[in-house]
């Protein structure tokens, strides 16, 4: 049994004034904080059920753990269906993006996107085509947010995720910016380069106009059929595979 | 005021099980029901508040509308914010696939798709590229489940959607098909031809390699990363966009 008071605590961190005041987000499912452990990231505290005791062995042992109840995890847990384990992960203090760490790759810019299944699907997308930095303006959505680091599946651990002014960003830093739009010259006829940025636009607005300064390429992914929009993350996904498809493999 | 039996009628359209036996599904918002009225689909009738009038006036006169109060609207609603009307919209009688519709494009094959979400962005997504039909294995998800026809953003009136038992497609119409796996060829190594099948399976188990059978291309969105997998509409995605790249415009 854990005091009340930790179980609150716990509880505080589905909010995000509290997950910023403690610095600490929740991770769940023996998958994911596995990711986890073998990151760069810092563990806090593991809290897990009888069932997954065996699972949780291999895990150092200098990493404090609990073993907690049903009732208790029920308690604490932001899944419908609790996964039988859940970690307090510490948010990483975050640097602010240098120009050396973003040449030579691209980076994904996220301008207010605000649906944490889409931002979730985003990491998961970066993740897998080898994309290693987002970079989000202050307004887009808490990466520590349960829904997001859910729908991550684990990638979160392998993507750098940072929030600073974006109009400031594309000021200091030179690099080549494509912005996703929808009356831009066709992604298919688009030479990318070595390096750059992709900027991806809230899911109602799009880009913010604010930000398309002059030398941004405006590129589009044309439209065959009558949608009269992509879902930002699978916009996400054919920039992605479109930039590696140059260095086949 | 609607009588009390005409709302139970509604409501109990949230559930697939009246959906079926009564015909008709929910389609909310003044967005996606125009698209509805511009498409082949029926619809039955119409629930708008009073803020709404202006725009249901332009809609045929012929179809039965009735103004409620924001009340009834919330009570009614499958959504946490409602966009001020519904209709309810007659479900097709479907038709078996038959060979010469499925010649000449390519169509999507989901096997055993489960998220409503998963499945909107997939419907929106072919939309997007022109991909006119799909068609899903019996256990995929309804898609006139409320999630699926609000996830759609009004691309389900442009889309054919089946729902069929996939091995016996597979056995009687024989056309190229191309199965989205982790471990077939590139798919930037894959020639598409001019029409075919792309089959995507479920998003925890991939496709059941019972359809798999003989003659399957098996193909691979490249990993350049750490990500286990894909999200399923993602994959849809990128396989729509190399399909279409060929067909450049």
């Amino acid at each position: 049994m854990l005091p009340k008071s930790q179980l609150q605590f716990i509880k505080s961190l589905h909010q995000k004034k509290f997950r910023k005041e403690y610095g600490l987000f929740i991770v769940e499912g023996i998958k994911s904080i596995t990711e986890f452990i073998h990151s760069h990231y810092t563990i806090h505290s593991i809290y897990y059920i009888s069932k997954i005791e065996p699972k949780v062995d291999i895990f150092p042992k200098n990493i404090k753990h609990y073993l907690i109840s049903e009732k208790e995890l029920q308690s604490l847990s932001t899944l419908k269906t609790p996964q039988g384990i859940l970690a307090l992960v510490q948010i990483p203090i975050e640097q602010e993006p240098v120009e050396k760490d973003l040449r030579n790759t691209f980076s994904l810019l996220l301008d207010t996107v605000q649906d944490p299944g889409n931002m979730g699907t985003i990491i998961r997308t970066a993740d897998w085509f080898g994309i290693p930095n987002i970079i989000c303006s202050i307004d887009t959505v808490d990466t520590y947010n349960p829904k997001v680091v859910q729908a991550t599946m684990g990638s979160l651990a392998h993507v750098t995720i940072r929030y600073t002014n974006l109009n400031h960003l594309l000021e200091t830093i030179q690099l080549p910016v494509y912005a996703a739009m929808l009356n831009g010259t066709s992604i298919y006829e688009t030479t990318f380069g070595h390096e750059g940025f992709i900027l991806l636009g809230n899911e109602g607005n799009g880009v913010n106009p604010n930000l398309l300064t002059k030398g941004i390429q405006q590129v589009t992914i044309p439209r065959f059929g009558c949608a009269e929009s992509l879902n930002v993350a699978v916009s996400t996904a054919v920039f992605c595979s479109e930039i590696k498809r140059g260095t086949r493999r």
